[in-house]
């Protein structure tokens, strides 16, 4: 023990004084090594891959070929499965079609079904770029956004291909193909995948092998997400390899899609493939080796069935699509746990008490097109779990942080003495409201051919997200609302996110939208319209005086009119489209939806 | 619906003759779009991120800063426990520590403790890089490491610091910091850590924002580690912070250390840090917001407690590891469902039956020092549960497939037919053997200050492991042996992994070493190194009778010798050392440990 110590006071000795310079100097790094043509420390190097989400479908195909990868009741209400293996062989064929012909920007136009998919994948390993468009929007919008993308081939279901006569007449040589969703394959585009697997077989059935499930460039573009353009022209998103990867790992970690042992998620499509991308989960739930229940339209009763026939473990959605699912009569607690990857819109704290107690567990995200959807997320935490119920559900509603692949978010300061182009960050003390805004590898390139709109998004060096947020002190974001939807009462902001949450605790009431309405003294006040649960009915007085009570409305925010109404207007991902609940303030009840 | 019809039949009319050339041309890409002197597509713009795993620990604390991510039982035997706050702020003021002194490259002597933890992320925070060594090794390979690694500071942890008397001689100018493990911090790592603190309050109180977080460049060096070195002197293999990233989100996922919900992972720290950075769990852990059990050595009746008291969720252990951790008499079935990361070398289906029968649950890795560790795993899947149990473990303990964030793995012929840099794929019949080789993200950049060397890992493309295998019809590879392991008896080629496998079988027989021995007949033949069971005996007519009768052991495998020993050599991981029993058949018994 003596000698231990001795030899220990000896070598602390050897500790420098730290006022002294060090004596060491750090060699230089490296000379730099060529192998074969492939450079030491760059991305031609033997330690690289470029992270491409394609390579997931051939990886799953390879690993467990016989697992269920699609699951669909198809347009001719036939029940389909497709196998990994399958499922992996109709993106090769498809894959092959488009690279016979040589198109290279693949416009979809289709509902959630297997043939957009294989799309998906065929299109990027046919080293093309996928152009998914929401079929809800006007014809004139969807004409305009394919002219836009320079789609040189567009699949669309049969469905919605009369949405495309605008589009035609600009542009008849582009060529459209007609996917009718038949069981059997019957259709055009069974005959385009025929015809890609016979020029695979003409050209040594090379399959995924002659394909690109790695991308040269990881940084370059993959798909163009189109947003809903409530004001202007919709823009095209621009994705990369990278940003999906990221957003895909992302997406399996935190809302738990691979599990231990042998299951596997059974993931529910019901947020729409075109938007955003389906939020990456066709690459995650590839990668996870799951199942992708496919879903052409939202029924209720039909999800339910699903939910509990075929224990659906996963499913995206937006509040107010989870509001109506909950109050379904259907609904039903479940003996299996479902994680609910909620986002699009704030949701409110009684929806996720809701929710819960019918065992569908809500994984909060929030993001935008411009980041491939989720980027953060309200992540539950022990301490939250010592409050009461309302408190902790009010946390879990919280927007929270950055995802695992992701930077952390921002709240900037916004408004007329913020000098253009600095960024700087609201105090962190759940008051303050500012503009989210986010860096990093789930962030989007820009829009396509749009330079103005591109140095506007990333002014100052943040991507803006037009939401306006507070930050609190544990470093979650709380959304307060869009910066067009805000109502300035009097000098006070009135968020319709926190109003709407409040007023939805009311017993009778289904679902809140606020929007702003003039005032001759406060400027602005806010509006109510309301849907009113099964059964139940509400005067315009009781609500009024139950507002004035609410401990979370003040006087300023007790809503001037109200107005109850059979539905909501909601964009196709469910979100309550408050330019519309301003025409209908003013009188105007003809909007077209999205 | 004659309307819809007549549309759709036009719209098919667009259909391109698959013969004919596109009239279409793809536009060309975007011009370039530089904005503050970012330019789009590069690394330079807003939607990138470097992927550095340092990145992981200011984000926990950030996300969560009480929870709980450091246990450790100190050197004098008291109980730490540190909230992520803490081990960021620890790291942080290490970090600053040194900045001050400039010191950039960082050697590591320590078991696995909090110290090893914060000097991990510091070393990498101060722009440095990490070079852990094993403190198993001779003193004269320590030294030689310590300065083939160009080491410019080295922290020791006071049980092994006797252990650099060597390098003092060698190297007097190198400062060497002393930790002594003290759960107080009164020593001179506390100080170190207090003058650290002080340098950055002097300079602004920056903390983690005046660190480096993220790398300049991802596919920079972060850390050095260095193989055993069984032939010839150890290498140094150069690491990236994308490699440990991609690799730490690998094994997130295929380990399953996030859960849903407030739970989270409590992670023991079984296997030497030292080693391939402790399996880049450091970063894995850390990012999950797990907790670190720290353990200065592999005491069984202490890791029995903690899985029983703490209720440990998951760990890394090499097969022997687990063999004697259930051959403990401390054993017993857990309440909790543990995952059990195996790997280091190959485990038998014997011990997967065991361990399962305790709720130790194998998540089934392969890999090297030269792919971060776990780079493969032997996937669990349905079709195996349909099998005799004897059969399904067996599949289980192949090493399966390339990680969701590596590359597939390949197997190539080997031998003197196989032409000089081309790598040629055995056949997937579960027969033909041939080399294992690894591409892409999580493979290392090759050896430090050895181009030599670094040529011959990456021969004709690809990553060479240096172990035999199987490939089988599924794609899974199955490892025979090491290169140099594998016995050739009468031209047939015995595996000394299967042979193993089929031994412990034995209800007597607890571990089991094959070596080959000489014979004037056949060339080689095998001979086995036996440990029994507590309260077993064994005669050798009576192994040799069973080996005859057991169906996996053909005629040609029965050992020529065996011999029961009191122990197994093994290296730090728990691998056995081969050439230690080689030398032991040859009846030279002062090999010293590694």
């Amino acid at each position: 023990m003596a000698s231990a110590k001795s030899r220990l006071s000896k070598l602390a000795a050897h500790l420098v004084d730290p006022s002294s310079t060090p004596t060491h100097v750090p060699p230089a790094s490296n000379d730099p090594l060529v192998i074969d043509g492939h450079t030491r420390g760059t991305s031609s190097w033997f330690n690289y891959h470029s992270q491409t989400p394609t390579f997931f479908l051939p990886r799953a195909a390879t690993i467990e070929p016989d697992a269920v990868a699609i699951y669909h009741k198809s347009a001719d209400d036939k029940l389909l499965t497709k196998s990994y293996s399958q499922f992996a062989q109709k993106a090769s064929d498809f894959a092959y079609y488009l690279k016979k012909h040589r198109y290279r920007r693949i416009g979809i136009l289709c509902p959630n079904t297997p043939a957009f998919l294989y799309a998906t994948f065929a299109a990027n390993a046919a080293d093309g770029v996928v152009i998914p468009v929401n079929y809800r929007l006007k014809p004139d919008d969807i004409s305009y956004i394919f002219q836009h993308s320079d789609a040189d081939f567009i699949l669309v279901d049969a469905e919605f291909a009369p949405l495309l006569d605008n589009y035609r007449a600009a542009k008849p040589h582009v060529p459209i193909l007609i996917d009718d969703d038949a069981a059997d394959e019957s259709g055009a585009f069974g005959s385009a995948l025929a015809e890609g697997a016979a020029y695979d077989l003409q050209h040594g059935s090379q399959g995924w092998e002659g394909l690109t499930s790695l991308a040269d460039d990881e940084l370059a573009v993959n798909a163009l997400t189109y947003t809903s353009g409530t004001t202007g022209r919709p823009k095209g998103v621009e994705y990369t390899h990278r940003g999906c990867y990221m957003s895909a790992l992302g997406n399996i970690i935190e809302s738990g899609l691979v599990f231990p042992g042998i299951k596997r998620a059974k993931y529910l499509w019901t947020v729409p493939m075109f938007h955003a991308m389906g939020w990456t989960f066709p690459w995650a739930v590839t990668a996870a080796r799951g199942t992708h229940y496919c879903l052409r339209k939202i029924v209720y009763a039909y999800i339910w069935k699903l939910l509990r026939e075929e224990e659906i473990t996963h499913f995206c959605a937006a509040p107010t699509v989870n509001t109506l699912l909950c109050a379904d009569p259907n609904a039903q607690t479940l003996k299996q746990e479902v994680r609910v990857i909620v986002g699009a819109s704030p949701p409110t704290a009684h929806l996720f008490q809701s929710m819960t107690q019918l065992n569908l567990h809500p994984v909060h995200v929030y993001g935008s097109t411009e980041t491939y959807a989720p980027i953060t997320r309200g992540y539950d935490m022990p301490a939250y779990h010592e409050l009461p119920a309302k408190e902790m559900y009010g946390r879990l509603a919280r927007q929270g942080h950055g995802f695992i692949t992701s930077l952390p978010v921002r709240v900037v300061r916004t408004g007329d003495d913020v000098v253009e182009g600095a960024l700087v960050d609201v105090e962190k003390d759940g008051k303050e409201i500012g503009e989210v805004v986010f860096l990093g590898n789930i962030c989007a390139r820009g829009y396509y051919k749009d330079e103005t709109a591109t140095r506007k998004l990333f002014a100052g060096g943040g991507l803006h997200s037009g939401d306006l947020a507070v930050w609190h002190p544990d470093g979650a974001i709380q959304i307060m609302d869009r910066a067009k939807d805000i109502i300035i009462s009097g000098g006070e902001n009135i968020s319709s996110v926190a109003l709407e949450a409040a007023i939805v605790t009311h017993p009778d009431i289904l679902e809140c939208g606020i929007c702003a309405v003039p005032d001759e003294q406060w400027g602005e006040r806010p509006k109510a319209f309301l849907t009113i649960k099964l059964g139940r009915t509400i005067t315009y007085g009781d609500f009024i005086e139950w507002c004035k009570e609410h401990p979370a409305i003040s006087r300023f925010m007790v809503p001037k009119e109200c107005e109850v109404v059979k539905e909501l207007p909601k964009t196709s991902t469910g979100k309550i489209r408050k330019n519309v609940l301003r025409e209908w303030a003013k009188g105007n009840r003809n909007q077209e939806s999205e």
